[in-house]
């Protein structure tokens, strides 16, 4: 099987880069950055770098271009910046780098939040998820509620799929 | 407490302004319009102002930046003109006036008109909510089931936390 | 009744173009095109015309323009080219197209592909639909359990109806 | 002559709003507003209304949807915030409003800013133009220079014209 | 020299499309069309179809889409539609469908409207200027003046420039 | 003085970054490149780094996100990318990072190409100008007598004006 044909195939594992948007937390405090490395690991994908960036549409663009543009990195995963406050850039920053919007991601999230959560806040939330070339990136609030709910139910269950995708 | 952190906590209670967008209705025969008004007053919001404006993005548009402008009015709701045919043009109005969507507030109300109401009508709903500044705009269609529907399930459990998060 | 208003009530039966979006199905191997069209048939409705065409915006959106500007076609179905990768194209060449985007009928095909299908794919799937004139455009995914799904719950249910709102 | 045709014919005179954008001149200081305003009536236009409002999304949106809106406005003059500093909105304010650009407004204006006033400052400003409804949009920088030019070599000499178009 | 290598140098001579927007003008009073073909055939380029179509987005986006789809096609030369009354759609219904804009084709036809016809009507002229995949598309409004203008200055020298980029 | 209050006084000289967009020069051979450093150096400003990116979306977006996010770059210049050939990519990848456009940069480029360089490739140059954040970001064409009039007449001219503007 040529090296080509194998690309194609689903991948068994996902290198990742997970990117908390706080202008508050840090390594230590950072428990819902915390919770996405420990279930990348525990489903054996590779956390290849970890990032604590400011609710600040510079950064948060940076870190993914940085992503996109690394043959290394299969998604990247924000949380955090994603509520309707003034100071909650992340799916401003986000969009307009899209090559392609996956809306199911921030739909289905949405409705599981609604449908499990008892509603609670499912009504604001901004997940959003997208492709930028062989790169898919995923922002999910930052509540460790949001972040387990997404990663189990859609992040998890979907990454190799996605990853096998992007590489056609 | 300082004036600025008491504006901080979320608010007892919102200050609205009702606008129906219709060519046909008037204040008595508006029961949709008047059906909102009633949910508001029964939950102790304060109806600010209450309009009927035509199938006309000119004043859809018009009556949105007045409520945006005006610090007394936290949240503007229109009923009508959300629909699919040539004349309705609500939605077409509001969302380049938007400076964040609010796509949880469309999607979840096709979600709940799908599985409550047996699924009539909920593919060509297009309800939409979005922010300007400090006031939130939600836009629902014009029948008083969708009315009752969107305030009771959507609008009226969250309209405190919306108030709170724009004030941020 | 003068012509005028007989257009304006809803029609017994739709008139429908069918293109299937692939680079490598032909007439015979196309199961998906086929299944649409006979659905279409077994509810009464006419397949004015099918084509397959390829994985190419600028071929998607001919076919698209040349419906929207017969007045013999109410409805334009594809099915195909709706994934995330990079050769998928269909909803990047509609998208810019329509006059007014249906969002209901993407997230609703996500939520009963989710809730149906245990899941499987519906994170991906980027269904959509919108209007151009007085035409309806519909884009599936290409695989028969997709299109199975969406005619049977969503299209087929309401096509009578999106005709109806359209000639207003 | 009908009524109706009457209003196709170029107008003698056009009935304008004058607004300046700013958050330190007032009615006295504002010079180029003052301006505006005496070139208009020179030419036996005539200024319907006169506003100072803040370098504030809303407030310059709202002025222009009540003229959009207000029959008895032909034209809205802007002048101010059209730089790039951070402050300067009144572009990114009126740009989603516009029906239709006018893009030979600032392009010109440019072009003889550079020409004629030996290139300074031409490189960075930012007139626009565009229309809503029957209603024209222009905005100019703030300083007299740039609204002595863009009123003598454009606004002037083409506002019946405009006018007359915007009434077929 | 292959077939490949051939088609990478700059051609002789290209082959073009003219259509005319118009609600009133036939093939004998199209005086702008004619004239159109008749420049384009005296410097050897090739009209390969001539179509007038009315003052309607569906079909403006009909025959570009035709073009655009067809390998004999490098040149799509539209007259007509372009001033900024309502009924006047010709920028809106191609610049939606445009990969890449030309910008320079528009800024330069303003420039040259203004300098050389003593600035009538520069203003509120919209030409433009895009490509979707191989093909070429100019907007030019309707008056033998514009039509001369644009084609004498603009497009006749830089056609087989045009093309030659189109075909790397 | 305070340091706040001398940051918004014109600066004598900015920090530049140069970025050449090519798959096929190298450091000695980016003729473009070196003279955009030369004539920066010339003027007294600074050189802070310099880059060779392939004609690729995500390298020229990383770079562009690298500079407005780096306290001490006030500049980004890049050359070459900006033709209507597919592999053309520079323009489509800067536009949608612009918080503000700058129309005058590509404008007053093309009409002084058009009446100094006697017309030839003006009207398919594509130079871009547009700030993100502190940082303004220019393009030009790769060829060394576009960069020459880009930077002669252009830049130059205004660069401590620019730095002065979004330091505001």
């Amino acid at each position: 099987m040529s090296v080509q044909e194998h690309k194609k195939e689903a991948p068994d594992y996902a290198s990742c880069m997970v990117v908390t948007v706080s202008d508050t937390r840090n390594e230590e405090s950072d428990k819902s950055g915390n919770l996405i490395k420990s279930l990348l690991k525990m489903h054996k994908h590779t956390v290849y770098e970890y990032r604590i960036v400011h609710d600040d549409q510079a950064w948060i663009k940076e870190a993914t271009m940085y992503a996109a543009s690394n043959d290394n990195i299969d998604i990247i995963i924000f949380n955090g910046g994603t509520g309707i406050a003034p100071r909650d850039v992340t799916i401003e920053a986000l969009q307009p780098l899209f090559e392609k919007e996956i809306p199911g991601f921030g739909e289905l999230f949405r409705m599981l939040s609604y449908t499990e959560d008892i509603g609670s806040g499912a009504l604001l939330s901004r997940a959003v998820a997208g492709t930028i070339k062989k790169t898919a990136v995923f922002a999910l609030p930052g509540s460790s509620g949001a972040v387990k709910l997404g990663m189990e139910k859609l992040i998890l269950p979907e990454i190799t799929h996605v990853v096998q995708q992007l590489r056609k």
